[in-house]
């Protein structure tokens, strides 16, 4: 039996036990948001702080403004070992509405769905308590085979994920040197499908705008000034129509600045992508690409920027008709970046256009709500490159890489204030649940998820 | 005195009791696009029926498919006096956004502004009640001097104007006979300033649309799905902007047909006209004709046609940002007509031209608001001189015959269903805030617009 073998061995041995500690972990009600859960937080960090002690990492819970977070050092094999920060968050969503799980959100169980489908069921199974324990079970049985781990290792787990991290960035700024790794691995993210890994190599960043637009001093009515008074939904309708060009290219200027072609094989890498995602826009009644033209979708989704609308009001919009012309009409805009698009230019721009589509007589108010840019991971970095062959041996199956289109402020946060790359690597389904009632881990991405951390961890050694 | 002078005393002993009868009517919730207020607007019909029995009219509430209207008969002092059909409306707009009343819309009271000018709070207190009330009141202060009244009368108040008056044709159809007269008086225009009064000879037509645009059959994540999902608030901004060209004109196929220019000396009477309304744009924060280049500001509101977008809504309007791609986005949008434009054929083109710029995989359903063709008016019939004198005589001013930007569909109904031609005379202004917030009548208004009828009347008779 080769070393890694037998650490293998040791986590399928393990896995009845790996179950246990992670049900005790999901029994815990670490609800970040709602205040009622605090202690039940403080609980969770303090289970994850004894976990780690008796693996033998040297672990504590720090106090922040808000949940603690709980870190943990393993010293590795050597001091010259390639150091990385695990990444994971121990609180979990609220389980509203209740009434539509199926179990007790706090009790969970292990449920077979037929066909060899074994599940584990709870709030935090697969967001992100069952993500987080792969890799702490994956040190367990290296460690029971081994006595030591094939790389030195901080853990980071933080308690206010689904709350907007509000802790997070200052607990970086203040422990630095202490938290700065060779690199990052984020357990957050999901399979391409249930038998396909993938490493997510590209985040959208995101601009938020909001803009209000105001013409006359007060609501008119549009028979007695129609035509001669300016109307805001009319000029804010221009605005945002003006945004997208006729093949969908966004309008602002310098839009695409830091925007690159995705290579070519990366793209028929996706082309030739089957899977559940297929029917993406037909599960949810559409059946035309929007956007870019001449783009395939996961392109679109992954690697283009886009423009979107998220909110219009403005006028009467309530039952039956008005003839108003009103003072005020307001949008919400936001823009999903990639590449090197630099957020605070976009925003810019963006208010610079809208200002120079404003008439003389009318004014413009912008509000700022956020903004993170776009995260692309070297798609031949060595560690990725490690790690999609690592995935590759456990599942049998290829390592997708792939983007998303949404952000993960953590990995923007690690590489600024850290100045340190992230692996995003996770075994969640696209029916898991997550953020919903009935959320589950299949039992399969556990214990895979287990033996894949083993054989990335023993990779990056190499 | 003359048999004049006491009916004007009167009107003006009678004042205060005037102001008392016509809070009452105020305090009536009459809204009548809103189902919630249903009772009210049938409680306005009731109180309306009660004052005009205590006057002596044969009057009652009339059911219709809606709101009921109200319908009163005086005989006159013989039977071949002229007959009158008086009309006015007893409801009114919605009063939101309620947050910028000043006062209580339902509760009116006597303001004084200073500069000894006097204004009657309150929604519906110019449109139309407070404006309906002047004749009911004309007609008392002749009643109460003469015991009858100088010409036949017959009234009627619809209680639908503010929300298309879909029950109006049917009604007028199904009463022909009882509600023909020899000419209709209608009050539900304005002065040209606080001292002038004015004929209103020329109103612009109205199509009102709806149209709600649906993508997905849900609410998407913009980072999950944007950049390949139809976002319909984009949609529709692009199919509002593309309503109007660069130089201000209307983009519906055919939307000019029946439109003609007005006859230059009209225009150029129009460019000579000074007083209140040369600052009409300024009153209300604006300084810059919108609408159609190279038109006058009076030649756009009363004699050219537009488009304008009522209300739109969609996605997320609340406080912050929610990052969604939503599922429908609608607007509320209106034509206003001149000449011989044909609503019939507009709504028909505006829906073909909005289909058109559908996407195959959204659809589009569009809901009808009411429609009324333009109506140009004699500017020289005899009752047209005649209420110019008598109305010159009150205001000490040579009354002005103008145009109005605004609709009043019940009098091209009088011309179509009854053959009846209008008379339009009334007494708003322009700072009334008619379908607004902090809605009012000037006392003085009230007080000469009954004096005005009172004139106007016995003019008729003579």
């Amino acid at each position: 039996m080769t070393d890694l073998s037998s650490v293998l061995s040791r986590a399928d041995q393990n896995l009845d036990a790996s179950i246990e500690r992670l049900f005790e972990l999901l029994r815990i009600k670490s609800i970040s948001t709602d205040p009622a859960f605090k202690n039940d937080c403080r609980q969770a960090a303090e289970w994850l702080v004894a976990d780690l002690t008796a693996l033998g990492f040297e672990a504590s819970v720090r106090q922040t403004a808000g949940h603690p977070m709980v870190v943990g050092h393993y010293p590795g094999p050597s001091a010259d070992a390639p150091h990385v920060l695990f990444y994971g968050h121990y609180d979990v969503q609220p389980v509203d509405p209740i009434e539509l799980w199926e179990d007790d959100p706090f009790d969970p169980k292990i449920k077979d769905l037929g066909n060899g489908r074994k599940v584990l069921t709870g709030r935090g199974s697969a967001d992100d308590k069952g993500q987080l324990m792969t890799f702490v079970e994956a040190c367990r049985a290296y460690k029971d085979v081994h006595g030591h781990l094939p790389v030195r290792v901080t853990v980071l787990f933080e308690g206010e994920e689904e709350s907007g991290s509000p802790s997070l960035k200052p607990f970086l700024d203040a422990h630095a040197d202490e938290l700065k790794a060779d690199y990052a691995l984020v357990c957050d993210t999901g399979m391409w499908d249930a038998d396909t890994p993938a490493i997510t190599a590209s985040l959208r960043g995101l601009v938020g705008e909001e803009i209000i637009v105001t013409a006359a001093n007060r609501d008119l009515h549009s028979g007695m000034y129609g035509g001669a008074a300016a109307n805001p939904i009319q000029i804010l309708s221009k605005i945002l129509a003006g945004l997208h060009d006729e093949t969908g290219r966004v309008t602002v200027e310098g839009f695409y600045d830091g925007v690159e072609e995705t290579p070519s094989n990366i793209k028929s890498a996706w082309d030739n992508l089957t899977g559940g995602r297929n029917d993406f826009l037909g599960e949810v009644g559409l059946s035309e690409l929007a956007g870019e033209k001449g783009r395939s979708m996961l392109e679109l989704l992954w690697a283009r920027p886009t423009c979107e609308i998220n909110g219009i009001n403005g006028g009467y919009t309530g039952q039956g008709f008005k003839t108003v012309i009103a003072s005020k009409a307001s949008a919400k805009v936001s823009f999903r970046l990639v590449g090197q698009q630099d957020p605070a230019k976009i925003r810019e721009n963006f208010r610079a256009y809208v200002r120079s589509k404003m008439p003389k007589d009318c004014t413009v108010e912008f509000l700022e709500h956020g903004s993170s840019p776009a995260l692309q991971l070297g798609y031949d970095s060595p560690v990725l490159t490690k790690a999609k062959t690592a995935l590759s041996e456990e599942w049998a199956k290829p390592a997708l890489v792939i983007g998303s289109g949404g952000s993960i402020p953590i990995v923007g946060d690690f590489q600024n204030l850290l100045g340190m790359e992230s692996l995003l690597v996770g075994f969640g389904l696209s029916d898991d649940g997550v953020h919903s009632p009935n959320e589950k881990y299949d039992l399969k991405s556990f214990h895979k998820g287990i033996r894949s951390w083993i054989r990335i961890m023993a990779a990056l050694a190499a």
